[in-house]
């Protein structure tokens, strides 16, 4: 089977590596020439996976129509806000009845949609055609082989389990669920609750209070959830709950040590400066919030956190603020 | 008003605090003269809480009649598994229609009953007399005063808002909830599910599994939970996840560090010898499995830690039994 992963990070990296090792030929499609043949001939991607060796049926090309054509999964990895731009380029070349795969955990400024709801636009599939890959999936510890499970949301089942078969290693273990939109969103939102876990961190705020922040951070992504027509159980799951937990016990993740540097007193341009890129729930925080109040959801933390990265609220204040929240029952 | 605490450990004297600092005068039971007189004329229980000072509204005494006389309150904080024994000769000391609020998180060893249900029975009150507290508490952020939220319990909410209001200082806010099973089994749960958090840890495995083993161990507390009448959304909120995600986040938690001392291949008995005592869950997991097979309810984190626990199964064996679980949709 061929495979392509477009876009060269990171995560598209770790997830070209997994398909290899599970028996497809993948070729990963690079912005940047030096990227693709880092890849194609030396088997490294040191500037997104360090030290780590990609297996020798990993090639990548900076042409995407060669990484695309006959492609039966191809795999979307590409910074969530330049997704349709790179997607109406990209379309013509896509194999008829080719699965869709979204690896992106971030939401669209401006029209507050989801990465499956811009693939499904963009591109003109059907919505069974799409499927999202969500969970507790830190790239390092996935690219060292230690054991990890995932969710494989489609709402063609068949399609679930091809893309889970696709990626079934001895240490990666997906699960098939057809919550699209429940994976998604858990994907997105605990982005922003880790910048909030971060900056309580740095303030250093024990783990009471952590936990707690977990607690209501998850309760708001069911609010959002269920207010969109996902299953309220997905967030009990491993793209929920397990994600939210992964993400924010590591200090390796980007978002929470985004916050940590916000926490610290820094502003948002110092904080990116520091961590050399934006984290992004920083971008998605804005947008998760539209879609909050267009569905007349209250996300207490989120609305905090954007404060915090875009109009230029103290940290310490907003914390204050939420934990002063006059609710008695739970 | 009077409070009584019936048990002068760790979470005992903690609470003894928290109603103290809410208004309360309290008078702790405990079993030692030393522990007694130390909290009585020095305010401070150093057995227990390090370095900590209590509030001059906690006295306490060996005369469990006299600290129960007058109390509306009456807390009970004893081991779990000493309970019945302990209750049957506080019981006519009662005040006629005190609230009894359970701080243990155990289930009785060859019943299977919760604490509540051993409350009712042997102090034979009324089942909307009794109230739980639950949540992600760890005693030594109370008692250095540092934000934390907790859950109180109760069939008659009108007890649960009073319980509520003698707990609530700036540091501490209680949330009601009127589902006392669902609170009381999430506490029990989760010091089995940290046990095997704590084998985790020390086998050194990654954050991506480690988010996973609290998503399933959440999961199998609320099937059981389900099973018992409880409601599931119960196991969402900070008696559930928060308490799990707080006791297995910290490195101080009593049963997380058993578990550590078992990854490292300890036997029980080392692992006791060196942490000086027994964590609650090693005594939990044998109850808790049989609570779920006569239910007829998979507890498969749990069985494995019953079985490292007590039947000398290798823990790195019980991980990998666990992680082979052939599961195809989540």
């Amino acid at each position: 089977m061929k495979a392509a992963v477009l876009g060269a990070g990171s995560w598209g990296t770790t997830v070209a590596k997994i398909l290899a090792d599970a028996g497809s030929d993948v070729v990963v499609w690079a912005r940047r020439d030096s990227v693709a043949a880092n890849i194609s001939q030396r088997h490294v991607n040191p500037d997104y996976i360090g030290q780590a060796r990609l297996p020798a049926r990993v090639s990548a090309t900076t042409d995407a129509a060669a990484a695309i054509s006959g492609a039966e999964l191809v795999f979307l990895a590409v910074p969530s806000q330049t997704l349709r731009g790179n997607l109406a380029g990209w379309t013509p070349h896509l194999a008829s009845g080719a699965t869709m795969v979204s690896l992106m955990k971030g939401i669209e400024l401006g029209t507050s949609k989801r990465m499956s709801e811009v693939i499904i636009e963009t591109a003109g599939v059907a919505v069974d055609r799409v499927a999202v890959v969500s969970g507790p999936n830190l790239a390092g510890e996935i690219l060292a082989e230690q054991p990890t499970a995932t969710v494989v949301a489609c709402a063609d089942m068949d399609r679930a389990t091809e893309v889970q078969n696709a990626l079934t290693t001895p240490y990666f273990r997906p699960y098939t669920n057809d919550d699209v939109v429940g994976c998604e969103l858990g994907g997105a939102v605990k982005n922003v609750i880790a910048l909030a876990y971060g900056v309580a961190t740095a303030m250093g705020l024990g783990d009471n209070l952590k936990a707690t922040l977990i607690t209501r951070g998850l309760a708001e992504t069911a609010r959002l959830g269920q207010a969109l027509g996902a299953d309220p159980l997905t967030f009990a799951g491993l793209a929920g709950l397990g994600d939210l937990v992964g993400t924010c016990s590591s200090p390796l993740s980007r978002n929470r040590t985004f916050g940590e540097h916000l926490g610290r007193g820094e502003t948002l341009e110092e904080a990116q400066k520091a961590t050399r890129q934006t984290a992004e729930g920083v971008k998605s925080c804005l947008a998760i919030r539209d879609l909050a109040h267009a569905h007349g959801v209250e996300v207490p933390i989120t609305e905090q956190v954007e404060r915090v990265c875009h109009e230029g609220l103290d940290p310490r204040q907003a914390l204050r603020t939420l934990m002063s929240r006059d609710t008695k029952a739970e």
